[in-house]
């Protein structure tokens, strides 16, 4: 047992990142089932498609799973009402301050954790009395701080600076980088990349076989002068590089990037003109396998690497 | 005993970064004689007084030493021959290519490690026969690569590409990151940012100040279209960021740039005009210590971390 296991009541300190377009109740029940803390990513979700998400999720696995909520989420009201309705228990609050509804979910019984990028905000959130943060590094996928703090030199920061429960996010796909979350100071993990790539993952096939091929450098951090996102680098990408370092202002940006391309690369399977949102730790992934299977890898690895250090001393 | 310890002939694997205006024979002796490799950071020495500083690091200690070579050093060919005329045992190599110079310093025998910042190059250390690969993350100081791979994702993925010893580089001042640097797969550590603030260490004693009041976001990887390099948010950089978002060429870079900011700024204690490199984990490093001491801390919270983890089952 662990600051974390006890608090969402899981076996493993494991929380599967809720992502757009790639966990659905599907994946969420999986990682649950097998153990882990699974999160339905409500960000690419009308109101009506994340009640039916959490339904589907209460009938697939009796074990604790939560919701992730963008807090920039336009119905966040509607949104809110529907999690409190439907009984969750956990949600994880992003892009947002969290002193805006952490007390509103905790008088419904409902554990808060919110996801960070520097140690301003981790404090906020120790303010704000939500039970666990998450704090994400500049390697993670998908949308990033702007500070650019990697999760080797933010977990011990944020360590340093609060006592709450501190999941790290952003690098881990494997028992070695959970391992090394845990060394700097973290009492969990979440993980998303590596649960693109699974059987369970609603991503698109063609974007689950980008992840498993992507390899170091393929990344990048672009569109800073939007909201800072990690993409592969993939036609779309190159042409957003283009008119970045030819000075190109957020009106240019935001004509260039347009709508709905999450959505076209990730979930309709558009690689080259659609944004696809993963980590640099991508790189380490080499094949899509069962949420189960991936657990049971990292998990072993995990305990490998525990021995192997165990045995360090100089 | 390990790979790192075995190869140096060296107590603990750790190893002090040469660093430019801030790692001469005060501060390489000082870490060697405290049982980790201390190396003398040749890149801001003219021949002269590099071949001092080595004579100097020779009578300061009678344990192994080395000399960081940048190797586009425009007198390269002199600088090499003072190494080896000298007797130096140990070089680590950076910017360029492993085969250029690898063979002929081990025909002297000469140790040699090479840094690198991705897969491709680690791979090309391998066929170059180096001694030990260094992988340097996005999070380090001063100049840096341009795919911006982090430490946590790089070195699993340089752990599973190659099978050299490897030492982790940036993001690493405290016993918690030496110890995530080893579960990541790494055999030692080499760090910079937390000797910059040593009492042996050569920077300005304004520069050093600056490093102990730093906190997380107060760095950046700049001047992106010449050589990338991480620096604190000073004066000076802010009006390079101003011109790379308005769009600036190299050439108008290189003009704001001018000449020996790198002296001014780490070595003449001007903290608003010069270039202060230093990697993020800055945040983390709160006072001005001798050598000895940060070692001796490192080693001690790596050894509670140790056993922390030894007890992590799940």
């Amino acid at each position: 047992m662990n600051k974390i296991t006890e608090l969402f009541r899981i076996r493993y300190p494991l929380i599967q990142a809720g992502m757009i377009w790639c966990s659905g109740w599907e994946l969420a029940s999986a990682v649950s089932n097998a153990g882990g803390l699974g999160l339905i990513g409500s960000g690419s979700m009308y109101p009506d498609i994340l009640r039916e998400h959490i339904r589907k999720c209460k009938s697939a696995t009796n074990k604790p799973f939560g919701v992730n909520l963008p807090l920039i989420y336009p119905q966040m009201e509607e949104i809110a009402q529907i999690v409190i309705e439907e009984g969750v228990k956990i949600v994880f609050t992003s892009a947002g301050n969290p002193k805006k509804w952490t007390g509103h979910f905790q008088e419904h019984g409902i554990k808060v954790a919110h996801v960070i990028a520097n140690v301003k905000f981790a404090l906020k959130c120790e303010d704000a009395g939500v039970d666990a943060v998450v704090a994400e590094g500049f390697e993670a996928g998908g949308h990033n701080g702007i500070e650019e703090t990697t999760s080797m030199a933010l977990i011990p920061m944020v360590r340093e600076a609060i006592q709450l429960p501190l999941i790290a996010a952003g690098g881990i796909a494997s028992g070695r980088g959970m391992m090394a979350a845990m060394a700097l100071g973290a009492d969990g993990v979440q993980i998303g990349s590596r649960f693109v790539a699974s059987e369970e993952s609603s991503a698109h096939e063609m974007f689950k076989k980008c992840v498993v091929t992507v390899k170091d450098g393929d990344t990048a951090l672009t569109l800073k002068k939007l909201i800072p996102v990690r993409l592969i680098k993939n036609d779309f990408y190159l042409r957003v590089k283009e008119i970045e370092d030819g000075g190109a202002s957020r009106e240019e940006l935001m004509e260039l990037l347009g709508r709905g391309r999450a959505k076209l690369g990730m979930f309709e399977g558009d690689t080259q003109e659609g944004e696809l949102e993963i980590g640099q730790i991508a790189g380490l992934i080499h094949e899509i396998k069962p949420a189960a299977e991936i657990m049971d890898e990292i998990l072993r690895e995990f305990e490998a690497v525990r021995l192997q250090l165990s045995g360090m001393r100089f």
